[in-house]
């Protein structure tokens, strides 16, 4: 059988990025779809020199599925999703409503989510971001108010991609989107997710007793 | 004849985003790929509010294809890529090694350029994305020092669209990265972005006329 999909994460992080770790999202699509994977491991500590032939920033995750490897999460679930419906319809007006949505996850809300929290971290006394951020969640609280799922009125990779871009603690304790919210307690309600999740904190837990085991 | 794309833009913009503003992406690769298109409109003046159906956040580009209507340049990009082995190859590896490049663009430079001319533009006087974006951009030159296009040893959608995101002026003044230069300075020579560039300026100022004249 070669038809096993493997991703690609860390062999240890940090207490703080356990159950967000980009792994997660390639776990919870092929729990989502059935797809059969093996998680693989590269070192942590030496990640911004041990792997850039795999992925050119030094991060995980990447995905092997037989002679094709790719990294990105984004484009790595896009892949997934050309083997099975479970994550993306197969009409076209359905896949350029699920593709639109998952573009849209990446890069026009977590273009600004992701350096928003990188400021808030980073200790910036005043984010300059935070206007822009809230315009933008604004905007998609009001497409979230009017529809259950972002595409094709059903569950997709899409709604899996933009609930794990907003699930972020932090993102979440700022401003008041009872839309969003709903939608995000909705999306990671899911087996899928929760099968997911679980698996990945395991996987670190387990780092955690080889690093102070034998 | 109903398979002529339509390509959405404002009917007007300032002089700033003019040869930048994101429709040029989509003319670019529908002259790469010999696609016909048509260019419609809708008001700037309004943006805000007067096509959340079409594009949720207030922005262009938005594409029809028929009944296929989508936003986000970057979905359109993909979208557009199954029509034409000139933006994306055929074969799985190939498509992959694309797409994941595009991914890249969006949400691996783009996540942090973008937001970095905000700040910039905004007059924020310390960047505090600038370290970060100095990384990824170290990075990306060390791959562009290796190879003439980013995916599949040819040019493609990926190389369109991390040039597009690669060529904006503020971030070409900031840093030496010699490859990088090479790079956009090679992608942007072809006659297909030169056509939507000189396309988009003409657009623009004949609105102008418009708007001065009777």
């Amino acid at each position: 059988m070669t038809d096993k999909l493997t991703i690609w994460t860390y062999d240890w992080v940090p207490a703080g990025p356990r159950g967000f770790v980009r792994d997660l999202r390639l776990r919870w699509a092929a729990e989502e779809a059935g797809l059969a994977y093996d998680v693989r491991t590269i070192a942590f500590d030496d990640r911004q020199t041990n792997h850039l032939d795999r992925q050119p920033y030094g991060q995980v995750p990447f995905l092997d599925d037989g002679e094709v490897r790719l990294f990105e999460s984004g484009a790595c679930l896009l892949h997934m999703s050309r083997k099975s419906e479970a994550l993306m319809p197969r009409d076209a007006r359905g896949e350029a409503d699920t593709l639109q949505w998952v573009v849209s996850a990446l890069n026009s809300i977590e273009m600004v989510t992701v350096p928003w929290w990188f400021l808030e971290v980073s200790g910036h006394e005043e984010n300059g971001l935070t206007g822009w951020m809230d315009q933008r969640l604004a905007h998609l609280e009001a497409v979230l108010r009017e529809r259950e799922w972002l595409a094709a009125d059903r569950f997709t990779v899409a709604d899996l991609l933009m609930a794990d871009v907003l699930r972020v603690k932090k993102l979440r304790a700022h401003g008041e989107r009872p839309a969003t919210e709903a939608y995000v307690a909705r999306v990671t309600a899911r087996p899928a997710f929760l099968k997911a999740r679980a698996d990945q904190l395991a996987h670190f837990a387990a780092a955690d007793e080889q690093r102070t085991g034998g």
